[in-house]
């Protein structure tokens, strides 16, 4: 048996917004790897072992998956959103690059999911009409201070922005910051919507202007998106026109 | 009858990458609406009515779009990739906003899809797994002075980009002008790759150095990918690593 090893992303968590390749991908899985509460997500059959793995071991189970595709195995790396932003597909590289030089000749695929930002965009409205950008504000594995310049810049090219990780129990005052610096680039009236468990029981979805924004309307299951100068509210919706003057 | 519309993204081509939630509103629908090559991917079936409109006219089709459910129809824009990214959804909620006071107690929800540089991403690895921004590079909705400076910022932050829209015949000298601010800004050894037609038929992936790109390896058909510093190959695939020192 000719093994393989797939990246797959499951969406936001709403099942709807699984792609069919997915589907498919996990009928034929013989195993399953990821973060505890993505492989709860799949269903148990005859045939399927499920390896739940804690968060932050990125690396071990990426080169876990690898390691049992060699021996044959048809693995599903399986992660939320989409695999290749902030997410499996660069650690598996990364294992790779590191690992076996056999595993080089593996078949190796990412299937793309519907990520966070862009669940998110979808139920406020279309908020990243225009041009954006994405950034991870955890300082796990990037400086603080490249976090705030690229906030800075960002805010002077006028792009729409979308926010992983905004906020966590073990920096609770640099989204604060963050904020600061948004107001002090783009002004007190953009618009800055929060998105918390997008797609699940519970979704809420918050939009205020940055001058009324605080720290605690995010946190670690929040998606926060900000607009341009444009973006405006229609009735229920936030969304940024197609054109810039 | 309560009529809807619905904006959803068919994904960049392979049906595979449809979420099921977009071919649950498809088999409810009683109009489709779209651009032509869109609206042809759908399967005709009885009770349902296919409106075929060219490129560029897409706000009276979303003005359509919302006078047919006005009249109770359940109508679905169709959208290449995802709505929310340079396609359907920005235009819609703009007709909203200059349309018929009445539309705003319309039922409108949009279905997010694959973007085209997320399905680039997959297939070539995982080139966007760091920050990174999104740019239009057609200049019919801003002016060409705006996306220059956004190229530098881009570049200034360090983010990983992919550009929608490269190059067209009405503007064939633009992207040669892109790729010298890009090697001026990201230096001629960073990666950038060139996903044509990607998940359909006749699918090319080719990445060079900026050093060695040319503005002919583009056209619309098109989703280029540029790295950051840190992007490389590793085998058949190209990556940008997670951490940045």
């Amino acid at each position: 048996m000719r093994g393989w090893v797939v990246v797959a992303g499951l969406g936001p968590g709403d099942d709807g917004m699984i792609t069919s390749e997915v589907h498919d991908a996990l009928e034929q899985a013989t195993d399953i790897v990821g973060y505890i509460p993505y492989v709860r997500r799949i269903n148990p059959r005859e045939g399927l072992t499920l390896h739940e793995t804690d968060n932050r071991v990125e690396l071990e189970r990426a080169a876990h998956a690898l390691d049992m595709a060699a021996q044959g195995k048809r693995v599903v790396v399986v992660s939320s959103g989409d695999p290749g932003v902030f997410a499996m597909a660069s650690a598996l590289f990364e294992a790779l690059e590191a690992g076996s030089p056999e595993w080089l000749a593996l078949d190796i695929r990412i299937l793309p999911g519907i990520t966070a930002m862009l669940a998110a965009a979808a139920r406020l409205g279309a908020p990243l009409g225009h041009d954006f950008c994405a950034i991870n504000l955890s300082d796990n594995l990037k400086p603080w201070d490249l976090i705030e310049t690229r906030l800075r810049l960002a805010g002077q090219a006028g792009f729409a922005m979308a926010f992983y990780n905004p906020r966590s129990k073990s920096r609770p005052h640099q989204f604060g910051r963050a904020l600061e610096i948004l107001r002090e680039e783009c002004g007190v009236d953009t618009l800055i919507s929060f998105a918390k468990d997008v797609t699940k029981p519970g979704q809420t979805l918050t939009t205020v202007t940055l001058g009324n924004a605080t720290a605690d309307m995010a946190d670690m299951r929040t998606v926060v998106i900000v607009g341009n100068k444009d973006t405006r509210k229609i009735g229920e919706f936030v969304y940024t026109p197609r054109r810039v003057e």
